[in-house]
């Protein structure tokens, strides 16, 4: 399997899902700004068009996108895809990838977007936590045990970091996001992304084009 | 079944999917500015706290929301869901959920949303449609056959209609969105829905308040 990924972007999650179940595969990396494989200096367009990761590229040669896809196709190489829980899996991807973080976070990284454009997402955002923290009361996970569903929230969560979000208005969020960072599957994954998103921030021309 | 809808919304996706395999539901009616049940004045939000549709209660009383898994939910009762095309289900209806649902039109019908808010959301479109344009060439459907996903994808087209989006520019999602939108299940679910849809209109304060 080849996973191309940004570092501490959204496909984390299938790199935290990769080390749950004991699994490697071969990262390759993208360049955020040029959207070029750090390694090669390839074109990633070639591989997404819209340069969007992750892609997930299995041993017959397959791409596959989108982060509900991907994650499915690595939980159910494990047990983190369970069959009887696959309604609450879908209902969880779902909400995260739609009100989480492409409705609050992914405009907070955007750089065309204005900041009205990022207020008025941060705005929005206020039911959908409170939402997730009735959810999170008294649970360890989302569902029963930990699944894909939790490697994509923690990501998601994670992104309240580079953006200056805080969780703390909803204390049983930020609990179990400081829990689920601690991990090891989610700490190792971010321990090996983190320096490499830390390099892609230097290599960027200071300006801040995008 | 009980399904909670909002005329016109994308919800209307899933009465779609219950035409095409020749069920029925039971089919509850949410007001949208109220959030009240039409029919009874019943707070909706007691079902769904954040007042979202579709959500389905299923025959043993089970709560689903998010289309995803309610369409899972009902495509898998005909032949919507066709396990083989799983993967390329949840690639396109997450893409159909995120960059073109969320990510476009939301914003377009979203009241808090300011003019900038709704022009930025348009400008991000471009590639989105790049992207399904190149797919839709030549492609009767998304996968091989009508699933959900098409079912999802002729509903969030249609939003173009209510918020006046150019589709033209798209020749082959263009005519897809006009194929599909006269296929019988289609039609059906869209003369149903379409005269809810003028009377919910005509019930709010003219200032449009919410």
């Amino acid at each position: 399997m080849d996973l191309y990924f940004l570092p501490m972007a959204c496909s984390l999650a299938t790199r935290i899902a990769l080390n749950e179940i004991g699994e490697d595969a071969h990262f390759v990396e993208v360049d955020a700004a040029t959207k070029q494989l750090v390694a090669s200096g390839a074109d990633y367009r070639d591989i997404h068009p819209l340069g969007l990761v992750p892609v997930l590229r299995t041993d017959d040669g397959a791409l596959i996108s989108e982060n509900l896809a991907v994650l499915r196709h690595v939980g159910q190489r494990g047990d983190l895809w369970p069959a009887e829980q696959e309604t609450g899996l879908l209902q969880w991807l779902s909400f995260t990838a739609t009100e989480l973080h492409a409705g609050l976070f992914a405009p907070q990284f955007d750089a065309t977007a204005s900041a009205e454009v990022k207020a008025h997402a941060r705005r929005r955002a206020k039911p959908r936590l409170d939402h997730l923290q009735r959810h999170l009361e008294g649970r360890a996970f989302l569902l029963d045990g930990f699944t894909v569903a939790d490697a994509f929230l923690v990501t998601v969560l994670n992104f309240s970091r580079g953006c200056a979000f805080d969780l703390s208005p909803w204390p049983d969020v930020l609990r179990y996001y400081q829990r689920l960072a601690k991990r090891p599957s989610v700490a190792a994954a971010m321990a090996v992304e983190l320096p490499l998103y830390v390099a892609e921030q230097a290599r960027r021309p200071k300006e801040g084009a995008a």
